[in-house]
């Protein structure tokens, strides 16, 4: 629209005064400009800064209490650490770890000295250094889903995932704005084999998207793997490699007090290169931990902090996020939840004992929802509440994660990607000055009168407001004429109209034949055996 | 379930490692305890408060240059008071206004003077002493949705109110625990006459239900009638009846910069009776308000200063609230929009200083959807979170807004059930003492066991957790099998449900004679002459 068109639409729809709080009729013919694109309207990218003071959940003494807790379930009860080689560098440095037994007893100080060496803030590079982003601090950066091994949207139903599928959302998590990580597989691949799956997998993360990326610790095979395709995305030298983090992989302990084999490789394998860990215990209240908000997160904590001082034990300095995954079940029936009152207050809580130990915080966009109604959009939008407010820097399962992760949704991600737009508004904070303070064109217009044509908003009005990608504002009998569309058939037109614009980010030919090469070598040589 | 079933339940589903955060397979048979009832689970009726720290979206520079700026407003632009004795009462108390102008100018030092003597805290009385509300402090309450023109439901779609709509919706809303108030009237009942429609609106609220309620300041007739039914309703005389709030009433300004008539009787009889002011500026930036978020708060703030000092000026000591409700239009087509990313900004600094002035705050829980889809519970989820977090004490359309509040939809209201109750749950904090920290329980499950049968546990799992009253946390092969039931299916079922269980609250005999009598009376009367 013109200045001249908006004003005339404007004019057409007098803001007379409402009786009551009900907002003045909406014009039968108020189509959005974006309507009329077949592409949605989305913010540059940018990664959002924090610029509100995280919400406490508990007083500082409390949190000391919690703190206290874990460390006595630390020293008194241990934690499993199955295997030997992290056993050892722990009993190296201090740990009482009796013989023949995987119980590994820590003394609090210890793991309070070790844990000052983590650093507060780094950059997670990604292929194109335009899409780095910073981790810690009052960063925050929002991540794809990861790891549901079914996928689902409206045409198709829901269904085990394949790479077809995966690639599809690989490339539309590349064209979404809002996401600024790939947070593992956005489906499980299941049609590869796990021998080459990680290859194919990383190979089309880093060919179809160019922002940073995950890699699971399955081994130490596949962790060499995809650390030396992020080298050769990047186009870097592995001395730069070490020097730089480029690839992160998230460490769920097996809670209670348990971290398994593959995990623990994991640690100490992308600790020594400084490449980035995310510790996050899987604690469910009630199930993997105790029933209560407290209990469970010092259970959260004490595992946690384990494995932060592994990795730092491994190498002082390594990369280490503050993982914080606590939900509950549902009792009556032991289904887990997601998105619940518990969630937001333990992701805060967790936000609170990240902030102690100056290392970022992760949390995550969850949901238990089967469908993408009502329930997964609240279940989703409580998720955000309690990870924004709780001062979280790293966003896990950010855009298309239902039921409970066991799929990934086509039409969710869209529905996200309109939740993160939204929050990224949000935390643009309020510009206060004598501009936006506005008081000429309170002078201008005067008592009675409206700001549609106002100087004040003729100047502002394309960029003054977050515009919605998802959202229908038409007026009801617009909205019924267009046949009563819900959310989820919008979504389904927009991703749709995403992949179909899709075009793969430039790769230089060089490094692009290097992971050709790469991928056929490993391939060759079957990837990696999968009996261990 | 009892403890054996429960224990046996949760055998049946040990919580394995997960792989990855795909959370463990849900039984097939989980049904939860309230599927079997036909009404759903709800907490128990009672006031949250807030337990934590508000978010400030501005600093104290910031927020102090937004009240200069609206005291200079206020004093170089100045307010439109349609009414000449509230003109007077102003002149009198030293405001500037010239003859033959309804335009008030301000001396700052007289507003900055004249609030301080509103309170902080007060009560409002309801019908039963048992549902008097605390207004302001870390008190919150929540509201019904007020005023919509059209109902909506599942079976019969989108309709215009009629007193059968209204009475049914009042009735829900008395079964609906997190509801604390009637904001006005559920949906208006469009076949009563103008005339007596206040009489049997505030009849049937009175006698249907128990719980504190709004009037509409629609002149001094209605003004005092619906007074008088709150005194007989609460069994008072008069002095008690003036001594203590037993009504409150929205005033909207017609932004900008405007009270009309009925406004301002409402603010002079009203408060002249100690009855509670909410004084709401209906702010849409980019419409009747500046398209900077700053800009429209300084209208706004403006707006509800000036209300705040008549309501003073009247009466010292008078209870009156402030009320944010500035929301944005989408600036392509002029549609109003809610819950947005500027509407939580809001809402937040609309806090911010409420909280300077030490007045109580309301906000509210809107959207725009016109179906009960994700994006009606997700502009709600974001609505609440801006109030919540902004430290709303008192929050109006809490349940059943829609369209805008074009309607009010009966499955909405169980689906913002569901968010309050969330909301509520949430505001619960987190304990932590010896016994939530939990570190026995820990000691006696150890690492790799699980909390199903733990006593800790066991003790615990009935109460430890909110149970949701929509959310279906099925798994997917169940919920298929049901036949892939959403949200608002749920919701219908429900509504329905509490409406077959409602059973009026008791009544005084004595008081129920009175008030049918004062409504013959008055009917016979012919109510309130529909022609000012």
């Amino acid at each position: 629209m013109t200045d001249e068109e908006l004003l005339a639409a404007a004019l057409g729809t007098p803001p007379e005064q409402p009786t009551g709080e009900v907002a003045p009729r909406r014009r039968a013919g108020g189509r959005a400009a974006h309507e009329r694109s077949t592409l949605p309207p989305q913010r540059p990218w940018k990664q959002p800064r924090m610029p509100y003071r995280p919400v406490e959940v508990v007083s500082a003494d409390e949190l000391e209490s919690i703190h206290q807790a874990s460390l006595r379930v630390l020293a008194e009860i241990g934690m499993d650490f199955l295997d030997e080689g992290a056993r050892e560098l722990l009993k190296a440095a201090g740990a009482d770890i009796r013989p023949d037994s995987n119980r590994v007893r820590f003394d609090p100080a210890m793991v309070e000295e070790r844990i000052t060496t983590a650093p507060s803030e780094f950059i997670l590079h990604g292929p194109n250094p335009d899409h780095d982003i910073h981790v810690g601090g009052d960063w925050t950066a929002f991540g794809t889903v990861g790891s549901p091994p079914n996928v689902s949207d409206l045409d198709r139903g829901r269904r085990v995932g394949n790479r077809e599928d995966y690639q599809n959302l690989v490339r539309l998590f590349q064209m979404l704005n809002t996401i600024h990580f790939f947070a593992g597989y956005a489906v499980e691949p299941i049609d590869l084999h796990p021998s080459v799956r990680h290859l194919y997998a990383i190979y089309d993360v880093v060919t179809l998207a160019d922002k940073p990326f995950h890699a699971y610790s399955l081994g130490r095979g596949r962790n060499l793997d995809a650390l030396e395709m992020a080298r050769i995305a990047r186009g870097v030298d592995e001395a730069t490699l070490l020097r730089e983090p480029s690839i992160f992989t998230v460490i769920n302990s097996s809670s209670p007090l348990r971290l398994d084999t593959p995990m623990l490789h994991g640690i100490l394998e992308y600790s020594a290169r400084n490449q980035v860990i995310c510790m996050t215990p899987f604690t469910l209240a009630g199930a993997m931990a105790p029933v209560t908000i407290a209990g469970a997160v010092v259970e959260q904590n004490a595992e946690a902090l384990a494995g932060i001082t592994l990795t730092q034990v491994v190498r002082p300095g390594a990369p280490v996020i503050y993982g914080g995954f606590t939900s509950n079940v549902d009792m009556q029936s032991g289904a887990p939840a997601f998105g619940t009152p518990e969630y937001m207050r333990s992701a805060m809580l967790g936000g609170q004992l990240a902030r102690r130990y100056k290392v970022p915080y992760r949390s995550s966009n969850v949901s238990a929802a089967n469908a993408v109604d009502a329930q997964a959009a609240y279940e989703s939008v409580f998720s955000l509440w309690g990870a924004i407010m709780g001062g979280t820097n790293f966003l896990m399962h950010g855009s298309g994660w239902m039921e409970g992760g066991l799929h990934a949704g086509f039409e969710k991600a869209i529905l996200d990607a309109e939740l993160l737009g939204m929050v990224e508004a949000f935390l643009d904070g309020v510009t206060v000055d004598d501009d936006s303070l506005a008081i000429e064109a309170m002078r201008e217009v005067g008592p009675g009168g409206h700001f549609f044509g106002a100087a004040h908003t003729q100047a502002r009005y394309r960029t003054a407001f977050h515009r919605p990608m998802l959202s229908d504002w038409r007026n009801f009998e617009a909205w019924q004429e267009a046949g009563s569309p819900e959310a989820p058939a919008k979504a389904n037109r927009l991703w749709k109209a995403l992949l179909a614009a899709y075009e793969p980010p430039p790769l230089d030919p060089a490094r692009h034949e290097e992971l050709d090469a790469f991928l056929a070598r490993r391939v060759e040589e079957g990837g990696v055996p999968t009996d261990y």
